[in-house]
């Protein structure tokens, strides 16, 4: 079947209409201004892949999550364990495990992106099966052998015109500085993202605090010495050609300190204190962030970096993956989530400022019309990010524009992302939104809720232009 | 493209089914239970409307909220502050700054709303753009002087059977009087709102009480004379034609007081005392909220009014729009609602009670099947709103009745209103609700899930027989 | 109208598509894992169904709940009181005054469950009307006094390879162990409920324990005795046939004690203490639940039943009617739902553990994607029941399907129940499921999100599959 269809995702009742909208912003470049892919892989002037399973399943909490689900140890599936503890090492027998457990993938984007990407990518025309995995397997590996598979290859093939890695405040930037110092013109940027510095708890937070000290050249004592570096910090990213920022935070929660309780909280943890007992220091932490986010958006109203929130995963489920494996196993699962109120002192604060870009982010489905829609449809400040993470899907996407435009309108969303670590999956991951986009934008077209001329100029925002505004890119 | 298609809104897959249940029901005569038109309008022999700034834009949050999400100043837009700041007079110039912004209302209600309005209202066979803008300014300004667009032409034009409007419950209701004196035949009638009397903390609650006192003849000095004054206040609304009261509440939290803890709060709130402190203070006038939404389904249990309640708006959630420019002003953001427990008090006193009718509302959709379907499909006294505010679009009902009505099934539901203070738009809004209407009933149809017979009885009921019946028309 | 279209649910845009693929999978056996059918009923050598209005309307609190929303009393459609004041006893005119009000389940899935029942179980063609009423409850009755409509013969002709009942933990299978004396080779087993023993606060608590005690010989008087004799009941219906337990709770709370706290809350239970007051009590009824919980997963672990989690259900939500009518009378109203953090102590135990199936059902459809579909899709323990309660109907799968499949897989889910006490419509149900299943894969596959081969798997799996796996039949 991985002869795929032209009209793919669009519904036939309106294919033709689809296919029309489609046509034209297809090929528009790619924007790609947030997402997790390795600096390392573009800087490389070779970059050596390894296996398929390296590739495709190692790194990919997607794929690995959905196996575990059904019994299958991560071992099994060659995870690294922390411990050092060996796992499967033979390449070809993951590959043909996940190929026999392929059917789990049906109907979700994983399977989606997978399929579209061997198809496109690597021309691979079989349908992956228990009988095909070694074949699909040896095609793969001897694709990614080739030059032209080498990731600025891929880059330039998938017409990338920007693309943002996520990075920590910490970060030297050293690949994003090769990049620039090698000559080759392909736009990567970094992005700011101070979690770890700014999330009290976070462990090893003293020695982020100590890194922080290090690049930033400010000896990081108290609060206003911690403001001080992150703003050294910004202004470096700044300069590397960020235009953004990164934060995540459980919940939405925000509150302004007084210069006085942020240096004594702040000093607290910097001594490792936490004399008021566990859960006041964590109740220090939850209110820290709060006012850093605040303090966040303060910075982005005066350097103009586009600041990111993404809120509501709850992190590290399962403590038994997290103590073998480690974070980003594919165990972080959503909570419910509430901006409203949450968000109060920092709108007040900023919300109003026009030119000043802060994108929300959710895991709550349920927040889009109920609280995002509303505030992105009032506040200057606000645009909404698109369906992250396991709503990056057909229906997620169908859910994000029936629930959302009606109240925020088209120009508040802030176009498509595609949020990867999975860097050859990028260009599936865009083309499942045009055509997702093209889809939704027929059934309004052919409901007569807007015109051709609307759908036109639609199509080419959805596909490109509101990313790039909102991003500044 | 402003000559619209006969067949908009509804899915081409089920064109002719859908017009063919839609034509026997689009002209029946409107139902207007609910809405927010200025009495004075109709009561005027001669009304000024202004330019068609004054009339369209200035006026509407729906419009003005989304250019002002983009960053466009409410002063650009002639929204007048409350110190008296000169703001933009021109409305030439208002308008075209709004023409130029038509984009941002691709897909949503206003932008169907005006657009329609436009064409059926006025005439106007062009599209709004930067180009056309001025042009349609002079059409629309040269109707609006016309006779046969004067208020009451309007009224009869619409078709209009009945018009409810909201007011204070303090007021006089003379432009209802003078309505009934002056001998025009259409039926306007008054709705009891007391949520300034109710509501503690609302800004001037005690001048409220003072002038509650004025118009009832009684002197309102404790809580039984609250409840008196509030009770001849009804009598003199359901004398007037009222045949309905509406409450607003961030909360559908309820709970009985005794008389005594009543009175003792409503003593403290009158002698402006907040003794024990500012939150408690809070708490107080959420406790007294509670109680009086039981002691309003009480009168309404003994008086017939039918009670309307809607819920979970967090108001005036942008202090520096509130302070420049007052209430109302597109920055009311929804809120998480809660009503399985909040309700237990108030339904266990009358929700068994058959021939009360309560009519919810929310504007968190997730409790549309997870709360007030199960609720309204058990409890005879209870009744569901349509979909309100951000949710009166054409997803927003298709949301509504497929998660609505397989639990309360149809006649739970209490029909249509148009929630409107946009007067010319109200026959754009019954006819979006009656085309929205017909698309789902043909869905339903040619799914085999209802009959033809059932179809077009459903139909009658949504345009016209369940809101006359819900609201005692 | 009784002419049931062949391609009922299914959208005629797919129409060839759907009939295809529910065509091979319509004859399957139904696989009936969990339900509230009494097994007196097939026990029973001839089974007196009573009238139709015993058999169809007294039972089922989905057809009584919405004539009762609609102002009739319980009375009169003869639903007994617990005080034994007489109700009406016509049961022609009970089923008149439901045939009068038939028009309330227009799109409802009590409508259209028993618009099917009555065609294809009862071979009725007439639409129900006021007209009908009489001639349709004299071919009921008639068919129901023929031996064909015996239970028994019903099951054979609905194919049903196995039905689950539920029971009381406390209960003898008297009428399993009949079932099986009888040589009647239908497959009937018991599931364990234990919600009467391990909820502190259920009416009667202490004679429920005394009644474990008896049945399981074990003196029940500590935590630890308690325990063994849950122990000895689970095995005793592992014997009797059950692979699986049913929990229903209202939050998912769970929480590990000590045995020592167990124990203490045990004995002050036991001694009908509330010592430390009314809340504190209720709290440590919360707090045991949370933990039977987990000790029920910990047995599961053990014995390999499957562990059913009923979640979110506001029991006896109207005092008046308890107090009249009992339990289980339509007055059960949902409650938003938290998953994520509630169930973090029972995951943290047993969620790695494949083997074990914990199935959770939810009445907050908004925790589908936000929650369970996350959940479901990393822990190997956990799986999704099928829509429940009042989201048994075709936009209730649907919203399952859309919601749940993207992040969760197909094999997450556990297929399909019907959960009914209504016995002749099972067949009507599955059917349901089995349509509203064709019509969704249907709509994958012409979008090309899956092939044709991928489609039929699924409809087996949706069929039959799925159920049989997760519940170990």
């Amino acid at each position: 079947m991985n002869n795929l269809s032209e009209d793919r995702y669009f519904d036939p009742a309106h294919r033709d209409l689809a296919r029309q909208l489609y046509e034209p912003i297809k090929d528009l470049p790619l924007i790609c201004p947030h997402g997790h892919v390795d600096p390392a892989m573009l800087a490389a002037m070779h970059y050596e892949y390894g296996t398929p399973v390296d590739l495709l399943i190692i790194p990919d909490h997607y794929i690995f999550r959905m196996l575990y689900s059904q019994g299958i140890a991560l071992e099994a599936l060659g995870i690294p364990r922390k411990d050092g503890t060996a796992v499967e090492s033979d390449h070809r027998k993951i590959w043909q495990t996940f190929a026999e457990n392929w059917h789990l993938f049906r109907g979700t984007p994983t399977g989606i992106w997978l399929r579209d990407e061997l198809a496109d990518v690597f021309g691979i025309s079989e349908k992956l099966t228990a009988d095909s995995a070694q074949s699909i397997y040896d095609q793969i590996a001897e694709k990614l052998a080739q030059p032209e598979f080498q990731p600025r290859r891929l880059f330039e093939r998938f017409n990338i015109e920007v693309l943002a890695t996520t990075d920590h405040a910490t970060s030297t930037l050293k690949y994003h500085q090769d990049l620039k110092d090698s000559g080759w013109t392909g736009r990567v940027i970094p992005t700011f993202r101070p979690d770890a510095l700014v999330n009290l708890d976070t462990d090893g937070w003293r020695e982020n605090i100590q890194r922080l000290s290090e690049v930033s050249g400010i000896d990081v004592h108290d609060y206003r010495s911690f403001i001080s570096a992150l703003e050294q910090r910004r202004a470096f990213f700044k300069q590397m050609g960020a235009t953004a920022t990164d934060h995540a935070a459980r919940s939405a929660y925000t509150e302004r300190l007084s210069d006085v309780e942020a240096n004594t909280i702040f000093q607290s943890a910097l001594k490792g204190e936490s004399l008021k007992g566990e859960s006041s220091a964590r109740a220090d932490a939850t209110r820290f962030r709060g006012h850093m986010l605040i303090e966040m958006a303060r910075m982005s109203s005066e350097d103009g970096l586009v600041m990111q929130l993404h809120i509501g995963s709850y992190r590290n489920h399962n403590p038994q993956i997290l103590e073998r494996f480690g974070r980003d196993m594919g165990a972080d699962i959503p909570i419910a989530s509430e901006f409203t109120r949450g968000l109060v002192p920092l709108l007040d604060a900023f919300g109003n400022q026009a030119g000043l870009n802060i994108i929300l982010f959710t895991l709550d489905e349920a927040a889009y019309s109920r609280e995002l829609a509303p505030l992105a449809g009032h506040y200057p400040a606000l645009k909404l990010g698109p369906p992250w993470w396991f709503f990056d899907s057909l229906y997620g996407m169908r859910r994000f524009f029936e629930t959302v435009v009606e109240t925020a309108g088209l120009y508040n969303p802030a176009g498509f992302n595609d949020d990867t670590r999975a860097y050859p999956s990028i260009a599936a991951r865009h083309d499942v939104w045009r055509r997702a986009s093209a889809d939704w934008v027929a059934s309004l077209l052919r409901r007569s809720i807007i015109d051709r001329e609307d759908a036109e100029a639609m199509m080419h925002d959805l596909a490109y232009g509101l990313a790039k505004s909102a991003y500044k890119l």
